[in-house]
Parts: structure tokens; sequence; C-alpha cells
């Protein structure tokens, strides 16, 4: 088990049991030594990269998480836009690209012989670290906002956490929980053990380009965590050489226009991010006004060479229709934008014909189900020959 | 592009294109010649096994169905009972095991350059069908029983197939649509494309245990149309030399106890499945009252040894819990019987602790949220450290 965390900005060091975030402020991650790192010839799921992971022994459910598939579909590209390919994060098992670091968070935890885990989310993570912990026995407190939808607390509920409506300031509750005296391992969204294993999915797409790389990888932005892991994984990959330095994927970082702090400090050139009031957005998943490692993202955008997008919610329902009606994929608001995003850099000639873009669709939209606007026709059974002939051969109301 | 078809019973055989039912009533599937296949040394999802399928190339999301998790969790396991892997088919890409028959349904009708393709369903069929034609720009038609719920229909309608609500007998339909003279391929559930596609998780249920194999596999069964092409593969393999006759696995099939007529035929010794008048079960998507390919899954029960159980409503929601609270797995009523079957057999001693039992997760759970009693309780953020101390130190109330 590694215990050495280190801040990508100033690079102190800590133990990963002293402090989550380094004294600077900003997060630490893993101290990983990639230097005699290779492909591996095998290996389950994420697992299949134990030599970068802090932890090398899967328990339960985590076998499952990674190995998502990265599928073309050509019905989304258009003759001069890049070959679009979706990383089908939603085919984890509980739905979401979250399941990659409850994989190594709660392998950690049992290595670690902690008995609590914990984490603040009232969404994908919840649900995740959730069931994770209930495929190990491992108690789990799960402290979600207080105005969470009942049909988002049983959905967590059925893995039998100790749920917690957090009653007073829900915005301050992230960092605080990772300065307890409280024997719980919190797997929030940007710790070192989380953005070790959504780091995962990173190695997953580079692997499938290798000795090649995509060109840009363009995927949605929340608290920074997920992003953070993905930069992480194509430094660790350069130093193993497995990425050629003046080949690196861009990375591009999306947000709902409605709440876009990131964005936001990106087109004003800040060097750290701001917090946002943000309005209200279907992509609720990636509402986050304060993003605990918005810095980090920001600075792994601006070092690989990619930008931030803020998307419409207007433009995000379009894009989950195109998914759904042309590619057949259901995901949810906060994935679906992705596809607006590469839309622009298409538009704006910032990809080409030439490019292979690489779009993270990170959840599942069986979860949550929006409404759709569903035309159902009756259909006497005796006449049922002469409708369906009628509409084959064209007629529009047979 | 096979187009010969041929009965398990009878022997005789068709052309695809005038029959998908033998003249002998039975339901056909492909002939399959499997003297010279080998375990393959690549390929994607289910195209691992294209020279096991009627067709080679495989078009939009149809790429994707396949190499789902085969997942062993030893919290669910006892002493004296069975090693229990669980087939987790909910991660195909529209959360149903239903993704592999479609993926050959629709890539065929592509090759045969089909432009209407069509099923019988208002459930996991009906959404991977319209899904997988939306991805090919196909277009389709879904026929949905009368009471079918808006929630229900939203989920298919978002892939915009022509949808219809069949006003008459509904059980009908299902046959009707197989001889009608109009230009739609329906891919229905014990279809011989829709055999030929389900197959393929057997295959990869034999090639993970390879060279040995698991001494059972157990499933839901519904149409019978699944248990038919695992049947089918079990014997392309025994074919292949790649199963051995004398270690050929049991298939159990599993019916909810409110309507399972192959159960009924099955204990009362008879040759062919009657049709039953069920009640209603929480277990809707198997809920068949008249099989068509009951007989032909009847008759694989037989021929491997295995048997057919009915399992109660309260015992289904048992179940789900115990898959929900002690392995993270969120299934839906119609795949988590498949654990009580499994108990069942191992009260029985027909399953003990030398055995390898796979049982098959047919479907997600979160297509169809079931409401689960859930605790929330309120947490002041000022109280924090005491509250959660006093939980990890034992308190009940802290």
């Amino acid at each position: 088990m590694d215990t050495r965390v280190r801040c990508y900005d100033c690079g102190a060091t800590d133990d990963l049991r002293d402090r989550k975030r380094c004294n600077c402020g900003e997060p630490h991650w893993f101290d990983t030594d990639t230097r005699d790192f290779d492909w591996p010839d095998e290996g389950m799921g994420i697992w299949r990269y134990v030599d970068v992971l802090p932890v090398n022994e899967p328990v339960g459910l985590s076998r499952v998480s990674g190995n998502t598939p990265l599928h073309r579909n050509r019905g989304l590209e258009s003759a001069d836009g890049p070959r679009i390919h979706l990383k089908l994060e939603g085919l984890n098992p509980t739905g979401s690209f979250k399941d990659r670091g409850s994989a190594v968070g709660i392998s950690y935890a049992v290595a670690d012989g902690t008995t609590w885990v914990g984490t603040v989310s009232h969404g994908n993570m919840a649900l995740s670290v959730a069931a994770h912990a209930a495929s190990v026995d491992l108690e789990c407190a799960v402290l979600v906002a207080e105005e969470t939808p009942r049909e988002r607390l049983e959905l967590i509920g059925q893995h039998d956490p100790h749920l917690f409506r957090a009653i007073g300031s829900y915005g301050d509750l992230y960092e605080e929980t990772l300065n307890l005296d409280v024997d719980i391992e919190f797997v929030n969204s940007d710790t070192p053990l989380r953005v070790a294993g959504q780091k995962t999915v990173a190695y997953e797409i580079c692997e499938a380009f290798a000795p090649g790389a995509p060109d840009a990888i363009v995927l949605p932005v929340s608290s920074g965590g997920n992003a953070s892991g993905i930069w992480k994984a194509l430094r660790e990959l350069e130093t193993a050489e497995l990425l050629d330095s003046s080949a690196m994927p861009r990375l591009y970082l999306v947000q709902a226009a409605r709440c876009d702090p990131i964005a936001q400090s990106y087109r004003a050139g800040s060097a750290a991010v701001t917090a946002v009031d943000g309005e209200e957005t279907i992509a609720v998943s990636i509402a986050n006004e304060d993003p605990p490692s918005g810095t980090r993202a920001l600075t792994a955008v601006r070092e690989t060479g990619g930008a931030v997008l803020s998307i419409e919610d207007d433009e995000i329902r379009a894009a989950m229709r195109q998914l759904a009606e042309e590619a057949g994929l259901s995901v949810e608001p906060s994935s679906a934008l992705v596809l607006s995003a590469i839309e622009e850099l298409t538009r704006s000639d910032t990809l080409g014909a030439d490019d292979d873009v690489v779009g993270i669709l990170t959840g599942s939209g069986y979860k949550e189900q929006t409404t759709v606007d569903t035309a159902v026709r009756d259909l006497p059974i005796d006449d049922l020959e002469r409708v369906l002939s009628g509409l084959v051969g064209g007629e529009t109301d047979p």
C-alpha cells in the first residue's frame, strides 16, 4: 500500500494519513513512480494497471470496475469533423465513472483495516461508494444535501448505508470531512484515493490508441477530481515513455453554462478558480459552484493546450436527443454536453477531419429518467398488416 | 450471411426468409456447424464468436454488446454452498441481456438490406431493439401492450421508434408479426436471429471456465428464447469438443411462482408447455403466460439434467435486498430470483460446496426503480464530529 502523497503544484510530500490537501492549499495526489511501467499483458478491469495503483488487492464489487467500451459511432460524425470515440463509463457497475475511484478507495480501506468509509455526495458518487462498501461489508456514511429528492435517496438507500441529511452549509462539508478526527475514510471526489482510481480511464484510452494517442479528450468537469486523475495519468504515461511529449492529448473540460466556475476562470485568464453563484441546470451531477480541484483542473487544461467550455441547457437537451436518436445511447445530461462541446470545437476548427477525439460519457441515463416527448399510436390488432404495410410503404398515417 | 434454419425437435430445415417456426409447430434456430470451432484469440464483445454467428459485420451499437463481467462475490456464499459466479448482463449497453440478440438482429438486417425492424415488447427488448435500430438509422416499429405505463414508453421513446399501442389480444400478436406479409424484420424474443445472439452469453461463460465447465447455470425464463440460446451454445460447444459430454452444465430455469407455465409443465412431467392464467408479479419482465419457446426450454432442462423452479414474490424481494446490501448489485426483480433459486438448490443439496454455479443476472435495476424503505437522519453540520464519532464508536443514536 502506498501512503506517500505529493502536491502537483508546490511539490511538497506528505503521508496520506496526515493530510489529503497540501499546506499550500492545493489537493494532494499519490506520488507514483512510473519509470518502469509498461502496458500489461493481462488484468481485470482497472486492476490491469495495478502497478500504478496505491493498493494491489481488489475486493468485492471493486473487481468489476473499468474496461468500459470505447465506441466509435459514425452516425455522430460529420465529413469535416473528427473521428468521435465515446468512452461509455455508464457501463461501470453502478452506472458511472465514479466506480473506478470507489474501487480503489474501498479496496484501500479494506487493506488498511478501516471499517468505516464515507462520502459527501447525493448523486453518482454516493451510490457508487455505498454499493462498493456493501459488497465487502464495510460500514458506510453518506452525507447528502438537505434538498436531495426522495427518489435519489432510495437509489442510494438500497445498499443500506448510514444516510445523513446535512443541515447547514453543505458547501463546507466536503472539506470538513477530510479533517475530522474520526476513523472514517472519506473517499470524496478529489481525494488521492479517488483520483488514483479515476486516472485508469486515461490508461484505458491511451492503451487503446497505443503506440499513438488521441488528439483530444473531452469530459465534463465538476469538482475537478476526474480531470486531475486523467492529467495525472497522461503525465505518468509520459514518464513511462508510453506517450510522446509532442503528442499529448489536449484536455477539454465542459461545464453547464449555468454553473461554470472553471470555465469563467479559464476565460478570465486567472491562475486559480474562484467560486461562483450558479443557477439551476439540468446537468445536476456537475453543478459545483466551488470545485475543490478547480485550479488543478485549470492547470491540466493549460499544460495540455486544451480549453474549458460552457454549454447552455438547451444545447445539452439537444445533445441528449442526438445521442439517443442517432447513437442509441442513453446518458445523463452531465454527460451529453460532451457531444455539444465536440461540435463546438469542430465548428471553431479546433478539431478537424484528421483528429481522433475521445468523449467521456461519464454516466448512464437510466438512473434518473428525463421526461421525453413520446408519441404513441393505437393499433387495432385486426388491422396489423394494413397499418404496418402502409407505414413501410411510406404512408404517414396508414 | 446464414439463412438456413433447423428445428431442434424434428430436424427439418427451412430458409429463414420462408419461416421462423417449423411446420411441426416448434421454433427454428440457425443450423450452425461448429465442428471446426475453437476458442478465438481476439474479438470485440459478442463478435469474438463471429465464426458461429449468422452475420459477420457488426454495425453501430451492436459493437458494444457482450463481454460482461463474470463476478464472484464471496459475501453471497455459504460454507456448504456452491461458489457463486454472477454474470452481470445489466452491463450491456441498454442494461439487459437483450442487447446480445438485438446486436445480431440489427446487424443481420443491415447486411440483408432491410430498412425496417420491429419487435413485440414493452420492456427490455423494446428498449434494446429501438436503441440498436437508432444507432444505424433503421426504421423501427415497437408494438407495446395497451396498458404499458407512460414511464416505460418514455424510456423506449427516447430512441424515437414508431411506437404502437396494440389494441386487442396482445398474446396473439407475437406470432402474428412473424407471419406478416410486410417487409419488417421482427426480432422477437425467440426468433432465430435473437437466439443466435443470446447464445453468446454461454460461450462467454464456458470460455471463462475452459478447459473445465461450471456445474450449473441458473437463469430466469420468460419466452424460453434465452434458455434456448444457451442450450444451443452448449450443444455447439460439445460438437466443437470444447465441452465434455460428461461435464455439461445443468440448466436451471427460474420463474415467478405467480406466472410459471414452464415450471408447472416441468413438475407435471409434461412433454410440452401449456399456457396458464398468471397472476400479477413484481417480476414483470418474465411474466409470460404462453411462452413461445416454452417446450424448447423444457427440453433443454431435461436434456441437461436441470430443473425449473418457481419463486414467490416475497422471496424475490428478499433476494433483491440481499444482492443490494451484500453484493452492491442493483438488479431488476426478474433477475434477483436467480439468487433465490441458487439458495433453494443449495438447501436441497442439489448444489454443494464442490460446485461452481453461474447465475445470470439478466437486467439492471436502474431502469425501473423499486421503492426502497430508506431511513435518513438529519445531521446538523456543526455537530458533525460528535455524531460521526459516536456512530463509529458504536452508539446507536449518537
